[in-house]
């Protein structure tokens, strides 16, 4: 392998990097196409629009996380259970066979399960295990913020455990279609104390259905100013989030995603004691790179590094 | 007083019952027009419009409590701060002079406030205090279930103090809105067992934002009918609500609302060993009636009964 198109292919959009043969990153682009985005059977005419150039190098191979290996996808790449580590995942990445003269490969995600319920991730396994690699850590709890956080536990360098919190999804849904619309700013920079006034009121055991109602009240009796608001509601979500987590025993947390995002978490950790290290797409360029040395030979089986 | 014009006049809708001497409902009346729906400056026409027949009725009062009484209303009756009962709440009773030969008086909500955060109500108390008339009761949980529901305490015949959970909100925003909308029918009936089972995951320590998630795995790994999501998601919900309410001392609730909602708080109480008993519509008209002796009289001075 010359080059590596390291692929994160989401719900609403994807990035891509070119890599070298070492892992540096060449060049990187993003683009809006999401999956939700792509017409049936348009997977590869967007990859070929965004990337052709890339995958049209000698030796290049393409690897794609996230969420093209759904059903809604490219491709199913079936959930791997966990415990789950490089080897693991990489066992069942799914060789695609679609543009002719070109190595495009599909990682799965991640399954668990708790007390019967299923728990999935696809995309930040990746971001994991290129944390991981960069870190040199082989345990420890992974934070990966966005519209569903995911909170890993890693040991002996695999993802032993997971669970999703919905936290972005209900901020965007508060934030933009409940009452609480009416009076907040979303769209407001972050205020440090209106947050960390939210996360405080998270611990007060009343719990989010009544917290989340005070960005309500505290607009309507001018406790609190429009700006304010959005930052305070946020407080409320991350912090009832923190409180669900045992953090007790855990030292450092290790976050991972956008600047906007790990900001608040390190904030909200940092008030509770905890530390925290932050990574951002580095992670997932990282992840890609050290599984492509698994990516499916042309005969169909599995090259282990 | 012959005829009580008994109005709840909320957000999205609004009903209207006509009462006699002695509090008999001799008619009932609804319709779509909200306060969200009114013009501004519409109220005298809408409540024309719908009740006109009522209020030309010699010696017709009419009373109207909820939103009509907000900022956003027809007139703002300022909230009354709790502990608050029909004395203090009827003192507040602010007599509106629009429709001339016609006596209209509006009831104010009520406020409460737990570390420096405001809670509000408006319409509820007026049927807590019906609900106070028609069981005899002046000590008690009441719980209101609505978009946003209300945890009222009473004692002495007065309320206390009170809670919000924005609890069917969040089940509107999640199930027409956000991911779970996918795979989740909003419309099915309720399936008992799957609420019960969501009441019992509520209880499991994760907390809200990671247990809604589980209403869309489940669906994912079809480990639950699609007809049967909507009922767990809401089990999860009134779950998370009830887990943060004190109800280890109580041995009944009275619950006040529909009976679509009703039922399902008193499937969830009951699970948690907690008594209940229901009132619906009746018990607006009782409070209104209960706190009609208290309108204002022409000289604006308030009459107390």
């Amino acid at each position: 392998m010359t080059r590596l198109a390291a692929i994160d292919w989401g719900t609403s959009s994807l990035r891509g990097a070119l890599l070298d043969a070492n892992g540096k990153v060449l060049e990187e682009r993003s683009d809006a196409r999401g999956i939700l985005k792509v017409p049936e059977g348009g997977f590869p005419a967007v990859l070929e629009s965004l990337f052709g150039d890339w995958l049209r190098i000698e030796g290049t191979r393409c690897l794609i996380s996230g969420m093209a290996g759904s059903k809604q996808g490219w491709v199913e790449a079936p959930y791997c259970a966990c415990p789950a580590g490089r080897v693991e995942v990489g066992r069942k990445i799914i060789r695609i066979d679609t543009i002719p003269g070109v190595h495009i490969a599909i990682v799965p995600g991640l399954s668990d399960e708790h007390d019967g319920v299923p728990d999935v991730m696809r995309g930040e396994e990746v971001q994991i295990f290129g944390a991981m690699s960069l870190t040199g850590l082989s345990e420890g709890l992974f934070v990966l913020p966005g519209t569903h956080n995911k909170w890993a536990t890693v040991k002996n360098g695999r993802v032993a455990g997971f669970r999703t919190c919905m936290t972005g999804e209900f901020y965007a849904l508060l934030s933009q279609h409940s009452i609480l619309a009416r009076t907040l700013d979303a769209a407001a920079p972050l205020d440090e104390a209106a947050f960390l006034q939210g996360v405080t009121q998270s611990g007060n055991g009343q719990g989010l259905l009544h917290n989340a109602f005070g960005a309500r009240t505290l607009a309507l009796f001018e406790r609190m100013p429009r700006q304010e608001l959005s930052s305070y509601l946020s407080g409320v979500l991350i912090g009832e989030e923190l409180r669900t987590q045992s953090l007790h025993a855990v030292g450092e947390v290790v976050l991972i995603g956008s600047p906007a995002l790990t900001e608040r978490y390190a904030l909200a950790l940092r008030a509770t004691g905890v530390a925290t290290r932050t990574l951002g797409s580095e992670a997932t360029w990282a992840g890609l790179y050290a599984l492509s040395g698994f990516a499916v030979a042309d005969n169909g089986n599995t090259i282990e590094p």
